[in-house]
């Protein structure tokens, strides 16, 4: 008989819920979105909808049908009524016994959640400390897959230096991106960060930054930096969809500009927030 | 209230099942193996259970009692009382609401099945046939991580191309393993594979491969393999758990020897057996 165990409970295999046979277990077979609300407004969700769609095609989960995804993410933001709220939510390629190989009749799984964001004045206010870790993630960061071991590894490991996020550095020792945000810097009248490519996600909270620098006057380079040159710039700020702009006044223990966040930090904030009203 | 969504149900988010909430599909934040028994016997048991130990404390997850592993894995084994089985189990860091941070406190989540090995005389008396895909993998494949998307999209695009196994080919043009296995190559009298690092799993079954080798006399040479070198070698096999050694008889479409297991290949079969006595 083909048996299940979970923890010291044996049963049937035949008998095991579909969320024990998740292939977003087995294999990290998925993809996810995080959405945000500022008073009660999604922000950005098309965008987002669009990046997952785009996901759902790089890993070949077909047959998902974006604007029903739309109606149960505003479905439940509803239901849960809260203000500022974090919206997660993935689709897993489905459930059956673990094989590698799979059907293509396969039905995915959809899971999401609504839950309320913490209060992020301090860290806006005061600024965040950051430290850098090797990138060791797959070479397809551009898809937002379930396949996040060495973003966890990282960011626990920054956790346990007392840092917020951790800055993921590759084997040419240049930062691509943070193990949970996008990394820019300030150098001048200059926003500089990593060109997207396949070792980067391309975040919608970093195009929203961009759009914003633009309109405060600032030049862009997508150029890699190492952590050299960040230690050097005027400001350094991640970019990310829960808190959008956040500065970061320590890296790798180093101070940045006076300990403060910097003055294109803060205008960026504003014109950031801005777009979400 | 912080709610979920399973598809289209709506449910407070802390009436949720812990298999929802599992940091195995959130972040596929848990390590696995796979053993399997030839007539009734379990093999290296002890080898697996010693990798999983170290898999775990790679992730650093704490506290799980192996002795208590292999109990559970001993006991489901005699209740499914199948005489060729695949046992394959995982532990996950546990399960919370999303958040890469994770608690120490946290109870590891375990999960196992017991499921009957097909018959692979047919792959082993013809042999078959392998595919070269990009490694896409992580940095540290010398974890057996829960992190297997780049492998599922490998061996997916593989049997499309109706090849049994993906051979990896990293970023400078070698082979690192297959996505399910161990790859190995005969040039003369001597066995040819890649050495074991970070980006490589420490196969149970390239270590046992390597003992039969030398038993029938074969010299073993530890150094990555080029595709071409590949398509070169006198013999071709790859080595797993669940079916120890298979040849491989196309690669990439050319035909290795005679498009038959070679001699040595077919040795090793047989001095493998020995040890699974």
């Amino acid at each position: 008989m083909q048996i299940a165990m979970i923890d010291d409970k044996i049963l049937s295999a035949d008998k095991l819920e579909p969320a024990y046979l998740d292939r977003g277990t087995f294999f990290g077979d998925g993809v996810y979105e995080v959405v945000r609300s500022y008073d009660s407004k999604v922000f950005a969700l098309e965008e987002h909808l669009q990046r997952f769609a785009n996901s759902l095609t790089e890993i070949g989960i077909a047959g998902v049908d974006i604007d029903r995804i739309c109606a149960r993410v505003q479905k439940a933001f509803k239901t849960a009524d809260i203000s500022n709220a974090k919206i997660y939510f993935h689709i897993t390629r489905g459930s059956q016994l673990r094989n590698h190989i799979f059907d293509a009749s396969l039905k995915p799984n959809f899971f999401l959640t609504v839950t309320e964001l913490p209060d992020d004045t301090e860290e806006k206010t005061k600024g965040i400390a950051v430290s850098t870790h090797p990138d060791w993630r797959w070479k397809r960061c551009d898809i937002k897959s379930l396949n996040l071991l060495a973003n966890v590894l990282a960011r626990q490991d920054a956790a346990q230096k007392g840092c917020s996020e951790a800055i993921l550095v590759d084997e040419n020792g240049f930062i691509t991106e943070g193990a949970a945000s996008a990394f820019l810097a300030i150098f001048g009248q200059t926003v500089q960060t990593a060109p997207l490519n396949a070792n980067i996600l391309p975040s919608i909270t970093r195009k929203f930054t961009i759009k914003a620098a633009k309109n405060i006057g600032l030049e862009l380079v997508e150029k890699s930096l190492s952590p050299q040159q960040a230690i050097n710039a005027d400001e350094l700020f991640i970019a990310v969809t829960t808190k959008d702009i956040v500065p970061v006044v320590k890296f790798d223990g180093k101070t940045i500009a006076n300990d403060k966040p910097g003055k294109y930090t803060k205008l960026l904030i504003e014109e950031f927030r801005a777009f979400t009203k």
